[in-house]
């Protein structure tokens, strides 16, 4: 939330402590709805019922979407059944089932009883569907066209069911069996003659997705595509849906967030940093440091084994975290690689021997450069014997191309087996590469130093 | 790309072989502009030309957007000047300029020379803005309206100049200087009386952002109030253009790859991981690996100092590797939770003594958790003196709450300073907490043991 919007939320604190409703209601009126629900995070909650009723009535709605399902459950505790069925009937199907999704179960079925037969049915239609598919993200308020309709026809359609649609942008054209056989902009049906028939100016050669395409992929597409709206389609090629190009846009930045929690080691959830509760928090950040924990067992067993070599060779100790830190962070910086690669579809399997090869150099590449400017430090700044600065770079150039390969190759690995690839980067990779170093480091000081 | 796409790239090369072009075309004529650029990915150079020849008339210039960079040059190398002039005129002048600002000067002037002086000037005009302004960014191509036309003179004007609009699904209106006075979507155009005036069906509370808007916020705006497109205005409030949603899409991808890069200690750029040659790769990761290299000095110095004390107990070393690692992680998780709420405008620095508050008392209960684990594990499985099991636990936790601490201060403070607070997570955090949790373990240590 911005600075200003801090400051928005302290005045209308005061404008209601002073009773300036009208002067409140005209500044809503003047607002996003998205930023009023900002507003209303920082109102104290007995306030909340207050200000929603001084909302324009046009916008209340929209605001209610924007809230987070915390205060939409208080409002809904505070509404009245005329007021609830006044909110339900102004929303979108799926902005409904979003909102029926996050709620227990007496304030779902006190919503779904205030909502008409028709409408209960749809919504009780997506609840059906998995939760990330796009089944479960598409709205069902999309407008339909008949193949015989004229332009004019079309016209009268749209103006006629229009206003009730979540968008008029994009048009679909269904047969008798809810088939969907064509799709047609607004701007087609604009530019074409009043005489023309849907049939000859709609394009027929549709990209569709289906209700259980998996709601990534549906966002990516939309997105290279540069659509506005994705038409969802059953197993029978039956329209069932669309789905919009701003909830594509939400995916996309969930996943994202996903993707970068699960990258640091954090279990992700959908809910804010912000209103994340501390035992919350907790218990998406201990599991993966526990796990680390353990995997750090190993590290410290070939740390043990080699305790004679450390005995005789105390220095060698001083070197162990510049190794392991640089070989974490060349397989981090592989892995991260692949991972927002494959993330964005633009790795596949096929990719898979030219990414190794290309790591593989990368890796011998960055290893040189790291020890050869190690080896200068070395012997101009630390003053060490040679043996013990070879054993330092050896182990150091080795380090960088093992963890190279092992970070591009478990994410890959990862999403072979039906993994997300994400999951894989951070501890199993740090686990591996930190063994990994050490190993490599014992071994050439025992035979250089001949320990 | 795909695992289809790949194939399909096969197959082109093989109907071209066998010169089945009329085939050939039908089956561009049935795919998405996007699939085809990247089968052209594919394509030997040498066939390139011919195979955009064989395009349908009308998609080529839509395949053309889409290629990459190096593929755009090598056409337009081979264009006829009519060809060329063919091409820029059925660009939008955003995307011609996206395309412009990769070329070098030769072709740019080649393809300036191609346009009409009226684009050439549109074009030239957008060049002057900052690279990562909405400036930049925008499209010219709106559609603008004039607040006393009625809505049936409004078609009028959308049928005249419609077709040459990247948009007409949202219309500004403006008055005789070019200020924006309004914004109607087309919907509302349809579903108003054909003699209503503009004036009175339009919104006048309008959301703008300025040219010099930074792109990433054009776009998160845009997305929060689920806009189809943002109008740009200069310091006069004049419109000046556009941004688009799929832009505003593409911009949120790149910013997050930008933030997953940095997080991970590569220099971003905005070139796909496949196509970003081995020397190119090298020099995104060896500064952050050198940084990082000669930052670990710091740790190796910490270690070298506290040398007695690690001859005295060897098995003290034995468990800094956990220990790093452990305060590492724990870093990263608070680092990256802090840096997404940033990105997202969730976080702002009035929350900052908050953030401090519940970073401190997750730290306090994951480390509380990660000792008590930890000491049943040394009593029990590694059967440790008392006295160095509480030493090791003991500095566990206090690196832990340390960690979490700095993770979440230091993204904040970059923001502060102007930086981006991503190029903070991973260098500076990891060596500050590095460098902390051995003091912390040696200190201890020393104070225990009495070394």
């Amino acid at each position: 939330m911005d600075h200003e919007m801090n400051y928005a939320a302290e005045e209308v604190q005061e404008m209601l402590n002073e009773k300036r409703y009208r002067e409140l209601k005209a500044i809503f009126a003047a607002m996003e709805p998205a930023d009023i629900a900002i507003i209303f995070e920082d109102i104290p909650d007995k306030l909340i019922p207050l200000v929603y009723r001084i909302l324009p009535k046009d916008m209340a709605a929209e605001v209610f979407v924007e809230m987070d399902n915390d205060q939409q459950e208080m409002l809904i505790a505070g509404f009245s059944d005329q007021e609830l069925k006044e909110v339900l009937d102004e929303l979108y199907v799926d902005d409904a089932v979003d909102i029926i999704e996050e709620m227990p179960a007496s304030v779902v079925k006190r919503m779904l009883k205030q909502t008409d037969p028709e409408t209960r049915r749809q919504i009780n239609e997506i609840l059906k569907y998995p939760d990330d598919s796009a089944g479960s993200l598409m709205t069902i308020e999309y407008l339909s066209l008949k193949a015989d309709m004229t332009v004019s026809e079309a016209f009268v359609r749209i103006r006629r069911i229009g206003e009730d649609k979540e968008t008029i942008n994009v048009l679909y054209v269904t047969d008798k069996d809810r088939h969907l056989i064509g799709v047609l902009s607004i701007r087609n049906l604009l530019l074409a003659d009043p005489d023309d028939v849907i049939r000859d100016i709609m394009e027929t050669n549709i990209t569709a997705v289906t209700t259980l395409t998996d709601k990534e992929e549906v966002a990516q597409q939309l997105s290279r595509y540069d659509y506005l709206a994705m038409p969802v389609v059953d197993q029978e090629h039956r329209l069932v849906g669309i789905v919009t190009v701003d909830d594509a846009m939400d995916v996309l930045q969930e996943e994202n967030t996903e993707d970068i929690e699960m990258l640091a080691g954090i279990t992700p959830t959908d809910k804010p940093y912000i209103k994340t509760g501390i035992l919350e928090t907790y218990k998406k950040r201990i599991p993966w440091l526990l796990i680390l924990m353990i995997s750090a067992t190993f590290t410290g067993a070939i740390i043990t084994r080699y305790e004679t070599a450390l005995g005789a060779y105390v220095i060698l100790t001083a070197f162990m975290p510049m190794l392991m830190s640089a070989g974490g962070n060349a397989g981090s910086q592989s892995s991260v690689s692949i991972i927002r690669g494959l993330a964005l579809d633009e790795i596949d399997y096929s990719d898979t021997f030219r990414i190794l090869l290309k790591e593989f150099t990368v890796g011998a590449i960055c290893g040189i450069t790291l020890a050869v400017a190690n080896f200068a430090k070395l012997m101009l700044f630390d003053r060490l014997p040679v043996d013990v600065a070879i054993v330092i770079c050896a182990a150091l150039m080795l380090t960088i191309i093992a963890a190279k390969l092992i970070g591009c190759s478990l994410p890959i690995l990862a999403k072979r087996l039906g993994f997300d690839p994400a999951v894989m980067a951070n501890p199993f990779i740090t686990t591996l590469v930190d063994a990994i170093s050490l190993i490599v480091y014992f071994k050439i000081a025992t035979i250089i130093l001949h320990i």
